[in-house]
């Protein structure tokens, strides 16, 4: 159950597939440098091998504790957790104007990536962090600025996101959270939040929540909610925790997975809080948060995944059984040695590239889109960007499921049992399409939002982009790639097909389409941009640069991704074209049972 | 969390795809009729909704402890045991000769389903039985019939299969449990079986264990394997528990689901045992248990996918977030009014209904296998049943956990708190794909012994039979029907050219492709039984014969999975035709992560 950080896999995505270095222009990231890179990367991994990945398991078994009103997180969690402030690790990817160390958010999602794989459970609490921090940067005041974003910034503070309520989930317009001026610049918060991840802990001295309220003249719906900033303990003067605010965490879930993260009801009993941005702006500001949060909750899918992978990948090594044809020795065979698991493990280990090429293009796109000085450029970046978030967070997700449930069969019936360690992934990964925007409406989204109201536009970028890789990989010398072109053409045509039919559809036969047509969208993607890696490798191979096994491998690996899944994806244009007549045929009483 | 055993459906399926009543001209039902068909039906729903569901979400909370050799069970399955042998139910598919109710094991499938819907941790119990029961009336002495027969088919005593040792699982011809003769006619067992089902438990006085063992001649390797007969208590002369054998449970399993059905770790030392069938011939009578275990595990992924589906049915009936464009009323919609949400659940419905179809198909067959008087029609049936298996066990089971999955996603946040249910149905289904054969054993023996070594001709009279109903969908006058057609025909096609490529291709590449192979077959024969269906409830509305609002909702159902699923099938064929080259590229190092 060891986890080793992927770092040669990571730092090839970033490096040669999401074009990090292509920051360096933009002058706002001085030190960053290839070696700077690796440092970073390394120093992350050992955090993630040798703190975090020990007490995943033991944290899953533990579980969290709640009494009167304190949670107890599992064993080694404080310790761990003051491991990771020491490091600073909470601010890479903030300005050092805020205290952070000033990197691109990408290496962010890379640190990102391996919590996640370490231990979802505590990697759980810097993510909320990090999106509540975004948002105190976009529209916090100067002196919410300057009072919180050091403390959280350095993770002595944790911070905590507020939206749902038990009838108001996906629709966020819903909630009831009231918030009353109290005269004094403070108002009143009065209501109940489920599901808040870290709600209440003991790692940190104070915890701040970012709360969604409605305001007395708040309308009905989104338009009325605003944005409050909570803290556990009010900071006295000299920004230490003073008064205890009334807020206090009254549940504690009992779920299927991520045991070692206290998922909290919270009651705010008019506690004190303050307006973050303007009054009615708060879906805006949840908005910023939650762009933050739906690339990083990708990145946990892609995280999980590769635990899972490579539990799996160690088992086939040393499970033996049967006899394999290509297999070496006498006896029985590693199983790795039978095509079947070895399909299974090729697959999982090229769809787990895939969804890191899109979250860490992403998260570079996020950063050319805040940093460009050419505006064009700046938006192009933000239209990729956006485009990209709902494929992130969705395909990425899916994907983790899919890959986790691999492994635990890769296992056999060891997968099964709880000590072997592959169904704690397969549980904690569950709610990665659930959480932060169900995956149905990161489909909505995309049909809608970023690909209808946007005309098509940045779709159509997309696919020019996807073209230029089909042409390299055409005129490759290597014959390998035409391979590779052969299959990511037709997918890439599907993908332009599909978003014209799209285009053109009435809105009731888009939202029926919009879950196969996220996944058409996130398989070519994903497909491209290993594509774009194996462009890059075949360089390498050519200038005889860095480890050419390595370059040879991503070739072979991009091979097997497009032989099995481009190939399939052409096929997924019926089911995007379904429509919504037949499903909402009268007569489809069927779905009654009984 | 309620259950309602879907009798329509099940009857539907039964009579007009799987043609129970066809069985009635081969003489060995005489008994059989539609009235008596729905009686059990509803006798056996009543058992399922009102004795075995109300205790599932308990028996896993609970679940069974191991104290002093002894397993207690949880609060309730031993009463609700009680009631199942009291109905007899153990013997619904068992001759007469032999204390059964003599009726056929479709029926008997139809039972599974209910139990195993309603309570699959319960279900376990009596399905491994009905393995034991089977394998004894085949091969067992007339002694062992006589002595054992009657106490387990009325379900006084259970049965268990003991083939699984640490070194062997899918190779069981690794096992290294002893069997060594007493010299009175009885051998002496010793060894270790792990994940044994219900190897333990309190519902019964005495339960006998069936045992694979090698021989002092024994060979290594399947050859030398036997089948022997180890109770737990030696029956005395009057044929009731006497002697405590030397077998027990040494250890209990800690699961990741069906916490209620007790797995153990059982300890052979020197246990007194009795050889079924002949030395050396045990793989042959377990392949007698299996093929009737890999079927009801199939049923398996049928009923908990059909419980998750009418949890998630319900919960979209009563969960109210945001406004639909086909919703009705004020204030927010029904999910299933959300397009998306409403995919997902005809989609959950159809996959359900096609697997139930091939479940059933392959048991009618079964049964038309054994009793058929015209030989070439048994052998037909034989071959049909043979080739159905794999298919009904592999794909019905990663239907069940892709349902279970959609279980949860539709209940949103609520889906991953245990207390809702939803998430155990998927912690429970997760164990299916990889008990009775890993379904990459199910896609090996399909490619291999199901296809291959017989020549393709059970394959090609599966497309026969589906290119007749393209042919009925075309020739209807429900416009609907050639609609159908349209989705069958290409997806057919392609069943036969990936078959005809499996056929030709060298063994490597054609277990590479085995499992999207399996994936296609099941694809293709689920959606030709649902237009089967169709067809029928085309015939229904013309004859107004019947509830026509289900033979409308019928067809409306088959043409959501049509447009879906097998409008993807066609795309398959890339996959399956990777071949091995790509997958044991030297260069695939990549494998190996960091």
């Amino acid at each position: 159950m060891t986890y080793r950080a992927p770092v040669r896999d990571i730092r090839f995505c970033l490096e040669e597939i999401a074009a990090l270095d292509g920051l360096k222009p933009t002058g706002a990231f001085p030190e960053l440098s290839s070696d700077l890179t690796g440092a970073i990367l390394d120093e992350a991994a050992r955090l993630a091998n040798d703190v975090l990945a020990p007490i995943n398991w033991t944290g899953d078994q533990q579980g969290c504790t709640l009494k009167d009103g304190q949670v107890t997180t599992p064993d080694g969690f404080r310790e761990a957790y003051a491991k990771f402030v020491e490091g600073g690790w909470q601010g890479l990817q903030f300005s050092a104007d805020h205290g952070g160390m000033g990197l691109p958010r990408a290496l962010g999602c890379a640190l990102m990536e391996m919590l996640q794989s370490a231990n979802m459970a505590f990697g759980l609490g810097p993510m909320l962090s990090f999106g509540a921090i975004e948002a105190l940067i976009a529209v916090g005041s100067p002196e919410q600025r300057s009072l919180y974003l050091p403390k959280i910034i350095s993770g002595e503070w944790s911070a905590t996101m507020n939206l749902t309520e038990p009838q108001a989930g996906s629709d966020v317009g819903a909630l009831r959270t009231k918030a009353e001026p109290n005269g004094d610049g403070s108002w009143a918060i009065t209501g109940q939040k489920i599901y808040i991840t870290w709600g209440e802990h003991d790692c940190t001295d104070n915890i701040i929540h970012l709360v969604l309220a409605r305001t007395p003249d708040g309308a009905p719906g989104t338009r009325g909610i605003s944005l409050f900033l909570v803290p556990k303990f009010i900071p006295d003067e000299a920004g230490a925790p003073g008064e205890r605010n009334s807020v206090k965490a009254i549940g504690l879930e009992h779920k299927m997975g991520i045991h070692g993260s206290p998922t909290c009801t919270m009651e705010f009993a008019g506690a004190r809080g303050w307006l973050v941005g303007e009054e009615f702006k708060g879906m805006a500001a949840m908005f910023i948060m939650m762009n933050s949060a739906r690339l990083n909750v990708g990145v946990q899918g892609v995280g999980i995944a590769e635990r899972a992978y490579q539990q799996a990948y160690a088992f086939a090594l040393e499970r033996r059984q049967g006899r394999a044809l290509f297999g070496e020795g006498e006896g029985p065979h590693a199983i790795i040695d039978h095509p079947d698991v070895r399909r299974t493990l090729a697959l999982m280990k090229g769809k787990i590239e895939a969804a890191r090429a899109i979250c860490f293009h992403a998260a570079v796109e996020a950063d050319f889109a805040e940093h460009h000085d050419d505006s064009e450029e700046a938006a192009w970046s933000k239209r990729r960007e956006d485009l990209l978030i709902p494929i992130a967070k969705a395909w990425s997700t899916d994907v983790g499921v899919e890959i986790t449930s691999m492994g635990v069969q890769i296992h056999g019936g060891m997968g099964f049992i709880e000590e072997t360690g592959a169904a704690q992934h397969y549980r904690d990964a569950r709610i990665t399409p659930i959480y932060e925007g169900t995956n149905g409406i990161q489909a909505i989204d995309l049909v809608g939002r970023k690909l209808v109201r946007d005309g098509g536009k940045a779709m159509a970028e997309l696919i020019e982009d996807i073209r230029q890789t089909v042409e390299d990989c055409e005129t490759s010398s290597n014959p390998e790639l035409p391979a590779l072109a052969a299959q990511l053409g037709p997918a890439c045509d599907a993908l332009e097909a599909a978003s014209k039919w799209m285009l053109e559809a009435d809105e009731a036969d888009r939202l029926a389409g919009a879950t196969p047509f996220l996944k058409l969208a996130g398989d070519v993607t994903g497909g491209w941009l290993l594509c774009v890696g194996a462009v890059a490798a075949q360089r390498k191979l050519k200038e005889k640069e860095g480890d050419l096994s390595y370059a040879r491998a991503r070739i072979a690996m991009t091979r097997v991704y497009a032989d099995t899944v481009l190939s399939s994806a052409p096929g997924l244009l019926g089911d995007i074209q379904t429509g919504a007549a037949v499903l909402f045929e009268p007569g489809l009483t069927m779905l009654e049972s009984a």
